[in-house]
C-alpha cells in the first residue's frame, strides 16, 4: 500500500494564497494573537509528520483486524494505543477548542486542513477523535459552566473521549420518535435509560472515560423533535475534583460488523438508568446537539475529501508506474514493452475528476471553514451574520456533495488499478468501503440535500442563496479570469432552478424531496466552479513564480470547466421534470 | 437478509411479450424441436427454484467464510459442494451447449434470463460455472474434433469446470506482452510453462477436474497480440476413454484476498511444464479466446444486472416496512409511529432508478441474446451477419453499462437502508462488495469503452451504428407509443455525437480514447430508451390483461423519459469539450 504524503502544497495555496488567511487572521483580534502564516505552516507540517507517519501506517491492518468487542469490552486495532498516545500529546483533540477550558483556539480554516490529513491517513482513527471535538463544541456552548470546567479539559486533551448518542433501533433519520428516558433525581442528575445504536467510538479502549452526549425524553415532554433533551452521561462518574470514580450504570452491549471503517468501533450503548447531567434547556436538545452535528456533518463531508485525496495519490503513482499498451498517439517509452498507462486518455478522465473534484471540495472546506470563522470571531455583527447564514446553507452541501464526490473518486482511483484494485492488500478497495459510510451517517446525503432545498432555500425564500450568489457574482465581474463567464451561466442556472422550485414548493408538498438531490449536485457543481474560478485567478497571477504548480492548476480549472460543469445540463432537466414522475407507482408496484 | 425470488413475471414479460421469443424460435428450425413458450417457462420455474431455494441460502455465509487456501488447494465455503452438486444434476452448465456433445442446445434469450437469476442469487456461486460455460463455447468453436468429444461432454455435465487463463503480473489488458511459454512435444501435445494471476476458480472442490484455457507464446511467435496461441490444459489428465489419470503440472500458488466475490477463488495458477493441446490454429489464439471472451462479457455484464435485481427487492421490501418520518404531503399511515420510506420522494427517486435502469437492463440482455440466437440459429445468411454486427457492436455496451449502471442500483439499494446498508447481516453492502468486481474483471469498462467507440464504431466507418438506428428508427415510426418522440430526439444525439466523433478521429489520436466512457454512457442510454419505449408499447397494448402489472411498467418508463434519460445532455457535452482538457497536465503534474 503506497504511503500518504499530506498535500502540503495544495494545503497551504488554499489557505494562503486563495483564500488570504493571514490577513483575515491578523484582522480579527481573537485570532491576531493567536495565529500566523507562520504558526500555521507549522501546524500543517507537524499535522502532516502525525498524520504520515504515525496514523496512516495503521490503516491497513487496522482494517484486516477491526474493532473487537469481547465481553462488553471494545479492543482496538494493534498500535492504535500507542499512536493515540502519542497522537494526543500534539493536543490535536483541542485544536479549535476553547482555550479558556485548554483548547488551542486555532481557526476553522486551519482545523479543515488538518481534518483532511486525519481521515486521509486513516478514517477509523480519526472517528476517535473527531467525536470528540464535536461534542466538546456542543457542552462549550450548552453546557453550564460546572460541567465546562470539568469535562472539557480532559476532553481537548483527548485522555477523555466524546460520543454522540442519538440513533435507536426505530428512530434514525426521525428523532422525534426515541424513546430513551431521563428521569429526574432529587441532586439535580437525571437517570438515563435506554439503548442507542449505531454509536462511533461509544467504547473503545483509548481513553480513561468517554462522555456521551445522549439524546432523551423528559417525563411529560411533548411528543416529537420537540421533547428531546441533551444530556451529558459519563462512561465513568467523575468526582468534583475531576478525578475518576465509579462505572456509571452505561455498557456496549455489541459492536456492529460492517462493510468498512473496522477499526472503527460501532456500538450499542445501554444506559441503566444512568447518571446523566442535562446540557443546555430542557425540550431543546436537539437544537443542542445540532451545535455537534452540524460540526460533525462538516467534518464527516472532509473524510469524504481525505478518503479521495488517499486514493487519488495511490492512483497517480501507480498510473505513472504501471506499463500496459502504447499511447494511441505513438510510443511514449520505446525502451519498454510498454507505456505508462497515465499516457491512455481515459486514465488521464479518471485521474483529473478525482483531482478536480478533490481539489474543488478542499477549497470550499476551506471556504466554509472561513464562514465559521467569520461566524465565531468578526466584531461585525452584520458580518458575523452573514457569515452564519452562508454556514447554514452550506453545511449540508458539504458534507453530501463531498461525500458523494467521495465515493466516485475512490471508485475512479480503485478502477485505475485494474484488477489490482480489487485486492485488499493494494489498499485502494478498503478506501471505497470506508468511504461509503459517509453518504450514510451524520445524517444521510438525502437529509442533507433535503436540508439544503427544504430548510436553507426554500423556507428562507431564497435568501441565503441570493446572498451567495451575490459574492459569486461580486467575484465573477471583479476578478479577470477566463471562466468569469462560465461562472456565472453556472449560477444563473442555479438561480433559475431555485426560482422555479420556489414556485413549485407553494403547490406541490413533494417538490422539495423530488428534486433535493439533484438540486444539491447541481448547487455543488456551481459551488465548485466558483472555487475553481478562483483557484484559476490566483494561479493566473501567480504563474510566473512556479510554472510548473499553477499551470497544473490551470489546466485542472479547465477540465473542471469543460468536462464536469456540464453535468448542471442534466441536473436541471431532471429536476424540472418535477415530482410527477415519482408517485406513479402504488407502494406494492414497486 | 432478505430472501430473492426471482422475477419471473417480468423475465416472462420481456421474453414472451416483449420479444416473442417463442415466435422467433418456431421458425428457427434448429431451436423449434427444442424449445417452445411452455418448455422456456418450465425452465424459468425451474431455474427460480433452484437458485432461490439452493444457491441463495449460501450468498451471505459465503461472503463470511470466503473461499480457503491451504497447502495448495481451495476450499471453498460450507455447502457450496453439496450445492453444486445438486445444481449440476439440472444440466444448467450446459444450458447453451452443443446437443452434439451434450448440451442442452437452448437459445441464449433464455439462458441470459437463468444467468441473472444465478448471479442475482449469489454471484461467487454463479462464476464457478459462468466460466465453464464459457470455456465450453470456445471448445465447441475452435477446437479439434477429439479434443471437443473428450472435454466437452463432463464439463456441459458440470463434473468438469474450466477456467480462463489469460492475465500474468505485468500483462492485464495488454495481452501481446505475456511471458507464459509453450514448447511443441513429439506426441503433438505442448509443454505449457509460466504463471497466470487473477484465474477465477483456477482451483476449488467442487468438481473432478478443471480444463484451463491457457493463452501462451509459441517458439518464434510474432511479437505482440499476433504472437498468442490457445491451449486446453487440464488439471487432471485424461486417458483416451476419457477416465482421469495423473495430476498435470499445474498448481495454485495461492488466492486473492478481495474486496468482494469471496466465496469465488481467485486464484493464481503456475503452469510448470504442463501438458497441453493447441486449440484452433498456433498465433491465433486471442480471436479465439474471444469466443469465450466475448460470451463472458455479457455473461458478466448480467451481474451487474443480477446483483442490481437482488439489492432492488431488498431495498423495496424495506422501504415497505420501515417507518421513518411523515410524507411531505400528510400522513400516510396515521395509526403507526410514522410512514414507511417508500412515501419519500427520495426514496422513491432511488428505488425507480434502480427498477428502470434494472428493467432496461433486462430487456437489453434479451435483445443481445436474440441476436446472438439468429447470429447462431438464423438460416438466412443475411440475417446472420446483420445480428452479428449487433452481436459486436453490443457487447461491450451491455458488459461496461450493465455493471456501472448495476453499482449505482447497489449503492442506491444500500443508501435506502440508511445505517442498516452499511452493516453486514443486512446484505445490501456484499452486493456493492460483489457487483464491483463487475466493472473490472473481463476487460474493464475503460477497456469495453475504447472496444465500442475505437472498433466497433470508428473503424467500421459507423456502420454498425447505421445498422442499429435504423432499426430503432423502423420501431419508433411503427409503432404508436408514446416515447418515440424522445427516443428520436436521443437517437438523433447519438448519431450526431458518433458523426462528430469519426470526423475528430481523423486528425486527433485521442479523440476516441477522451471520449469513450461518455460515449458508451450515452449509447446505453439511448438503448434503454429503445427498450423502454417497446416496453411501454406493449404495457399499453396489453394494459386491460392486467391493469397493476402494465401501469407499472408505464409509470416506470415515464420515469425513465423524464428523469434518467437527460443525463444525455450533459454526456454529449462532455463528449464535446474534446481530448484538449485531459492532456493539459504532464505525467509528474498529477
Amino acid at each position: 500500500m503506497p504511503d500518504y504524503n499530506a498535500p502540503l502544497r495544495d494545503l497551504r495555496f488554499v489557505l494562503h494564497q486563495v483564500f488570504d488567511a493571514p490577513a483575515l487572521w491578523a484582522r480579527l483580534p481573537a485570532l491576531s494573537e493567536t495565529v500566523d502564516a507562520a504558526t500555521a505552516d507549522a501546524i500543517l507540517e507537524e499535522a502532516a509528520k502525525v498524520t504520515g507517519s504515525l496514523i496512516a501506517p495503521l490503516n491497513r491492518s487496522g482494517d484486516e483486524e477491526g474493532a473487537q468487542w469481547v465481553a462488553g469490552e471494545v479492543h482496538t486495532p494493534a498500535g492504535f494505543k500507542q499512536a493515540y498516545a502519542t497522537y494526543i500529546q500534539g493536543g490535536w483533540v483541542g485544536l479549535s477548542g476553547n482555550p479558556a477550558y485548554g483548547g488551542m483556539g486555532m481557526p476553522k480554516m486551519l482545523a479543515v486542513a488538518f481534518e483532511e490529513m486525519l481521515y486521509a491517513a486513516n478514517a477509523s482513527f480519526a472517528l476517535y477523535s473527531a467525536l470528540s471535538s464535536g461534542a466538546c463544541l456542543a457542552i462549550d456552548a450548552h453546557a453550564s459552566e460546572a460541567l465546562k470546567s470539568t469535562y472539557l479539559p480532559p476532553m481537548y486533551e483527548g485522555r477523555w473521549a466524546g460520543s454522540m448518542c442519538l440513533t435507536e433501533a426505530h428512530a434514525g433519520t426521525d428523532l422525534g420518535i426515541i424513546r430513551t428516558r431521563a428521569e429526574p433525581q432529587a441532586d439535580g442528575s437525571y437517570s438515563i435509560s435506554g439503548s442507542k445504536i449505531f454509536i462511533t467510538g461509544g467504547e473503545q479502549d483509548l481513553t480513561e472515560n468517554i462522555i456521551h452526549l445522549v439524546l432523551a425524553k423528559l417525563p411529560g415532554a411533548p411528543a416529537g423533535p420537540k421533547g428531546i433533551s441533551l444530556f451529558l452521561v459519563p462512561k465513568v462518574l467523575v468526582g468534583g475534583d475531576g478525578s475518576l470514580g465509579a462505572r456509571n450504570a452505561v455498557s456496549c452491549g455489541s459492536i456492529e460488523h460492517k462493510m468498512g471503517i473496522k477499526a472503527s468501533s460501532t456500538c450499542v450503548i445501554n444506559f441503566d438508568g444512568a447518571q446523566g447531567w442535562l446540557i443546555g434547556e430542557a425540550n431543546k436538545g436537539l437544537a443542542a446537539m445540532f451545535t455537534m452535528m452540524n460540526y460533525e456533518r462538516l467534518s464527516i463531508g472532509i473524510q469524504g475529501i481525505g478518503c479521495a485525496e488517499a486514493s487519488y495519490q495511490a492512483a497517480a503513482a501507480y498510473a505513472r508506474e504501471r506499463l500496459q499498451s502504447r499511447a494511441a498517439s505513438g510510443k511514449v517509452a520505446p525502451d519498454q514493452a510498454a507505456d505508462p498507462i497515465i499516457v491512455h486518455a481515459d486514465v488521464r478522465r479518471m485521474l483529473l475528476s478525482m483531482k478536480a473534484m478533490t481539489e474543488g471540495g478542499r477549497a470550499f472546506a476551506c471556504y466554509v471553514g472561513q464562514q465559521l470563522d467569520l461566524s465565531k470571531f468578526s466584531e461585525d455583527a452584520a458580518e458575523r451574520q452573514q457569515a452564519e447564514a452562508l454556514v447554514a446553507l452550506l453545511t449540508p452541501l458539504a458534507k453530501a456533495f463531498f461525500t458523494d464526490s467521495g465515493l466516485d473518486s475512490c471508485v475512479h482511483g480503485q478502477q485505475v488499478f485494474g484488477g489490482h484494485g480489487y485486492i485488499r492488500e493494494w489498499g485502494q478497495e478498503q478506501l471505497v468501503r470506508d468511504v461509503r459510510i459517509a453518504q450514510i451517517y451524520e445524517g444521510t446525503n438525502g437529509i442533507q440535500a433535503l436540508d439544503l432545498l427544504g430548510r436553507k432555500v426554500v423556507a428562507g425564500g431564497g435568501a441565503a442563496l441570493r446572498q451567495f450568489a451575490t459574492e459569486v457574482r461580486h467575484f465573477a465581474h471583479q476578478h479577470e479570469t477566463p471562466y468569469g463567464g462560465e461562472l456565472v451561466t453556472a449560477l444563473e442556472r442555479l438561480e433559475a432552478v431555485s426560482g422555479w422550485l420556489l414556485e413549485q414548493a407553494k403547490t406541490d408538498a413533494n417538490a422539495v424531496g423530488a428534486a433535493s438531490v439533484e438540486y444539491l449536485h447541481l448547487f455543488g457543481y456551481v459551488a465548485y466552479a466558483y472555487m475553481w474560478a478562483r483557484m484559476a485567478a490566483v494561479a493566473e497571477a501567480r504563474r510566473a513564480d512556479d510554472e510548473a504548480f499553477y499551470a497544473g492548476k490551470l489546466a485542472t480549472a479547465a477540465f473542471y470547466f469543460a468536462r464536469l460543469l456540464p453535468r448542471t445540463l442534466s441536473l436541471e432537466a431532471s429536476i424540472r421534470a418535477g415530482s410527477a414522475p415519482l408517485y406513479g407507482l402504488a407502494a406494492e408496484q414497486f
